[in-house]
């Protein structure tokens, strides 16, 4: 399902980024990304969270590998317009670790 | 109260700054902002939230100005130690628009 980002009120920073902080919808902080315009754009089209890998400098579309897929269902933006909140449905643990999420101390 | 933050294991970007994910201990995420070591460092030693002000170039201790202060119990890190989670008790407004969240949309 397509979800409504406000593209041109992201301030992206001097690298094409923003930060994204990605909340289970029972309030849990999963883990926070970044995202570029077109991150943005894919997860506006498709409803599923993309992100910037900034260590393989690569879309990455969350769960292609893991099968740990997020379904977007509403993106905010801060007042500042340099920060966005994906609100997500999580399938499986959102850390590559296998932790629920990237902020859970480690097991 | 003082307040535990896992300083060596903050991996700081090429600015010396991390990300900071400031959550209400509801669930509500509050806003996100930007520590360097000595933010962090007034946080550990006294639970009030500090952060890196970018557009000031200066330590921030939030509320001075507002009397909205952040009573900070418990820091996370992520897994990749680029990331923190401030829990937190907020006085008043987290946003300087008004708005509980900087993420709520404007009124």
């Amino acid at each position: 399902m397509p979800v409504k980002i406000p593209l041109d009120a992201v301030k992206f920073d001097e690298r094409g980024l923003v930060p994204v902080v990605a909340q289970e919808l029972d309030g849990t902080v999963l883990m926070l990304a970044w995202a570029n315009r077109e991150a943005l754009e894919a997860t506006a089209r498709t409803g599923r969270a993309h992100y910037w890998s900034r260590s393989r400098r690569a879309l990455w579309r969350k769960g292609d590998t893991s099968g740990h897929v997020q379904e977007v269902v509403e993106v905010r933006i801060d007042c500042d317009g340099d920060a966005l909140l994906y609100r997500l449905r999580q399938t499986g643990p959102a850390c590559h670790e296998g932790k629920r999420s990237c902020f859970d101390p480690a097991p």
